[in-house]
This record gives structure tokens, C-alpha cells and sequence, in this order.
């Protein structure tokens, strides 16, 4: 369980930051790698910033680069950071290219910068999934991994569910 | 792969937390409730505390006790948090012990409760490779997933490794 | 240096607070009493919220009101918490009033929830000028004191200078 | 209020941090600097570390060392960070030097970098005092400023109190 894993940013609430002299949240850099180095995480991760977006702004062109790129992948096993907002249709996206791969995507609720984040949890727990699990598209999310096609968002309460 | 797991907490750095009358490091309450708040963690959890002790005073009659926790539990699948000095010692006494379920092993270098804490990272690892491994002992430190006959802590750097 | 001090809320950055349900920042509570607790405060403080607003959409009548209270508060020396836009001018309106009174307003940069912010620090600021300044109205940020008519926010750098 | 402000740092609280490796509190390096970036402090402060020791520790060779260290001082307002075991001791012994200056003595009862800390609002509080009030030896705590001679720690609450 130690190949390297591709790991796909894309931007969404974990990696929002505020703007403290317009006093507005913004994306700036990604804290992926902060994260990682907390974690004390040990793994061999090949990174890589897609876009920086916040996914109710994601496209059809965009969802169409990340497949591409997880096509092109020489690695396996790959995570991507997303909003939550439409994780769920870029997953229907992915699945729809039927790669030979195992495809984990997470998000976060609060942003990593803000302190009280879930981002960490759900960052280690979406590279663990990323190695146990066989070639498949899931989401991972409040500590359960859901595959692509049984997995929706409710607003209400932010929480992922069986779908 | 929401079947309940059962939780068994030991003490460690995990649940380190500092005296601010006497200037020391000491144990008090988990943090584990709070840490799955925030990671808002919607898994059927059967959390219990077995000890709240530091893993170099750990007995080899507490580790009788932890085997004997693991064996009795109607749950397939355990994740024990625990110090990580002689989390590798506590693994060897689960193995030995032959049981047919998914045992995690976890810890942390940092308290959950300085902030800078690599816990939540290797809660939702641990609490992610209890969903999706099969039967055996392992150890989940550094977004990696040991099993238990081949992993040692590198007192120098702190880091878990091939052993 | 022990009487009690009035403390006045109104809102500004030190109170906003993520929405992770809209993606979006937003006013719920103070987080005054929080930072007393952490700040282990033991002055006698009476603490009252006339409003919870960014302070880009303060009103005439909202400094109306807050210079009605201050006017009307029974302890002399009176801490208000602002949003730092406007700060400077409502430092105006309480002066026009005249009160013999020791005032001094602060706000923050970074709101509190945030874990990076400089509210606590402006907040110890703010309570200790307020107990050792005369009357007069003040703006405490930075590490700093002004006088209500010798300052202005910088809008490049975010930091207060005389003016 | 602008001119230039002597920092003198000696340890306690303030400055202990988490040894990963060896589970232990011990200390590193000062965390004024990132404690006044946070602070976005814009003050004219001049910094240096004299000792960096727990104040149970600290000698008469030590008080005397920071007794020389604010008699040779330029600037006419120093701010000592210090433990708090020992603190109104120091105290005692800077006003028997009778030295014409304001020296303001501050600590913590939670480390700066355990996330909970006190510091953030003491160090605030005591910078603010030391600008505003006349010459004298003071001690800056729970928000409050007590003069040497009357203020003593309470060992079961932690608390500075009126002595």
C-alpha cells in the first residue's frame, strides 16, 4: 500500500481563504501541502493544481479536464479536493469514462484556514480509502465512502447520504 | 460499509492535555467526541474508554485487558487509539490473539488539543482503513496502514516504517 | 483600575462567522465571551450587543443609538467592538457628543472564529487603555492608541495611521 | 504613544512548546515575533530574549541579570514576558531598583502554541498598559494591571489577584 498517489486540487471550501482587506472569502494558494505536513503524512503524493474554483462555478469543460487528466495519470490510486456543492456531478463525470482506476474525491465543509475544519479528517481519510479500495469512483465524506452512483448531498444539513 | 465500529480509547498523545495550575502535561477527558464533531463524522460509532494512561506505562495486563475488550466486542471492526511508543507491542498482542476482525491501531505525535495536532488526520486514516481492510491487525500512522508484523517507530524522526 | 467597564458589541469583522451550509460569512453571536474565557479575563465587565452588522452598512441612526448608550451607561470607562471601516467615524460621532468618558473602540482584521485573527490581541489592547486613559474617545488597533481625530485606516494595508 | 518599546523575554508559559519526540514540554524559540504578526502589532518594539526558563527555575542571578538589562535600557517602557510562578518576585526586585521607567510584566497560563492560549490577550493587555501608564513596576494579568506591591498569584485557580 505504499505507490505513489495522484492528488488532484480543484479548489472548492477547502482551500478558501479570507480576505482581510476586502473582508471577503477568496482562493489564493492551496493548503493542501500544510495539511500533509500536519498529518506528518509520509506517503508518496504527486500533487497537482487543476484549478482553484468553487465548484457551483465548475463548467462542463472544466469537469472534462479533470477527467482527462485522471486519464493521463500513470498512477493508480487518485484523490481530488473538491467543492461539495457538485462533487457528486463531477463523480457521474468520471464514471462516465469508465478508467481503470480507483478515483477518491473529497471536499470540506469549513475551511482548512479557519481552524475549526473537518478538512483534515477528511483528507486522511480520502487517501486511506484511495489505497484499501478496488478501481472505482467514490466520495468520501463525514468518515464514509459512498461509490459514485449512491451518494447525494443534503442541503439542509451538509451531510452525504445514501442515495 | 456502515456497520457500526467499535472505538477503543487507551490515552496517549491523542488525549494529552496541559495543567495550567501545575504546568504539565496530563490526562483528562478524550478529545475523540470532539474530534469527530469536527470532522463531523456520520459513522455508527460504540465508543469506550478502556484507560487513559500514556503507552510507556502500558502493563502487560493492560494489554490483556485491550485483547480481551477486542475479543468480547460484537463489532467486525475496531479502531483502538493509543500512545505510539509501544503501539507496535499492543498490535503484537492482538495478533497473537487470533481474532477474526479488522483491528486499527492509531495514535498521534502531537495532542489533539495544541492545535498543530497530526490526530484528525490519522482518525479519519484509521477510522477509513477499519471500513475497508479484511481481518488482521494494523497500524494506520503517517496516511499510511501497516500491518502489525512489519512496522516499527523511528525513535529518531518520530515517523512509522516499513520493518 | 478594578470598576466595572461597560463593553458595547456591534458587529464588524471580529464577529462574522462561516456559513457552511451557503459558503458564505455571516453574524450569528459574539464571540466577546469566548475571548474573555480564553483570554482569562477578570475584570468586572458589563457587556451588552446593540447590533450585529458589517459596519459598511452602518447607518446614522445605528451611531445614533450607540452614542444614545454610551450616553446613557452608568460606568465611566466603555469598550465598543467594531467593524474597521467606519470605525474612525463613529469615533467622530462619540466625540461630537462630548461625554466625559473614557471610550475606546477596536475591531479586527481577521474575524475570531478564524483561529489567525488579531481580535484577542486588540482586545487585551482595548480593555487595558480603557482602564488607564482619561476621558476621551479613542480607536485602539495595532498595538496602538489613537485619538478619535488622528487617525484613519490605511484601505492598502488594512493597518491604522495617524492622521 | 509611538515611540520605541523594550521587549524582554525571559520564557514561562508563554514560550514552552510540545517535544514530539520525546513527549515532553520544553523550550525552543521565542513565539513573540508570530505572536505580535498575529497581532498585527505596529508598534516600535525592541526585542530580546535574556533567558529562556521556566520562572520556578529562575535564580537571583537571573533577577539581577534583568534587573541590569532595564537599567541599561534606552527606551523609558519595557515589557518583560516572564512565568508566572515567579513573576510578582522579579517584580519585587525591579522596584527595588527604583529605576524611573514602566516596566510591565506579563505571562501565560497556556502555552502560545497550544491554541488556547492566554498569551495573544495578555501580551496585548501588557504593551497597552505600558504605554499608558506613568513610571512604576506593574504586572498585567487576567486583563487586569496590578502594581508590584499588590498583586499576588492564586495557586489554586491560577488567577492574579489583589494582595
Amino acid at each position: 500500500m505504499t505507490d505513489a498517489i495522484r492528488v488532484f486540487i480543484t479548489g472548492g471550501t477547502f482551500d478558501k481563504e479570507y480576505d482581510e482587506i476586502h473582508g471577503r472569502l477568496y482562493f489564493k494558494d492551496t493548503h493542501l501541502h500544510e495539511m500533509l505536513r500536519l498529518g506528518r503524512c509520509r506517503l508518496d503524493l504527486h500533487v497537482r493544481t487543476l484549478m482553484m474554483i468553487d465548484s457551483l462555478e465548475m463548467t462542463d469543460a472544466d469537469r472534462a479536464l479533470i477527467v482527462e487528466n485522471c486519464r493521463k495519470a500513470d498512477e493508480p490510486r487518485i484523490v481530488i479536493t473538491h467543492g461539495t456543492d457538485t462533487i457528486v456531478e463531477t463523480a457521474r463525470a468520471l464514471a462516465a469514462a469508465a478508467l481503470a482506476k480507483t478515483i477518491v474525491l473529497t471536499g470540506a465543509m469549513i475551511p482548512y484556514a479557519f481552524g475549526s475544519s473537518d478538512g483534515l479528517f477528511n483528507l486522511g481519510s480520502a487517501l486511506s480509502f484511495a489505497q484499501a479500495l478496488p478501481a472505482g469512483v467514490y466520495v468520501a465524506m463525514n468518515g464514509r465512502c459512498f461509490t459514485w452512483d449512491r451518494v447525494k448531498k443534503n442541503r439542509q444539513t451538509g451531510a452525504f447520504e445514501d442515495a
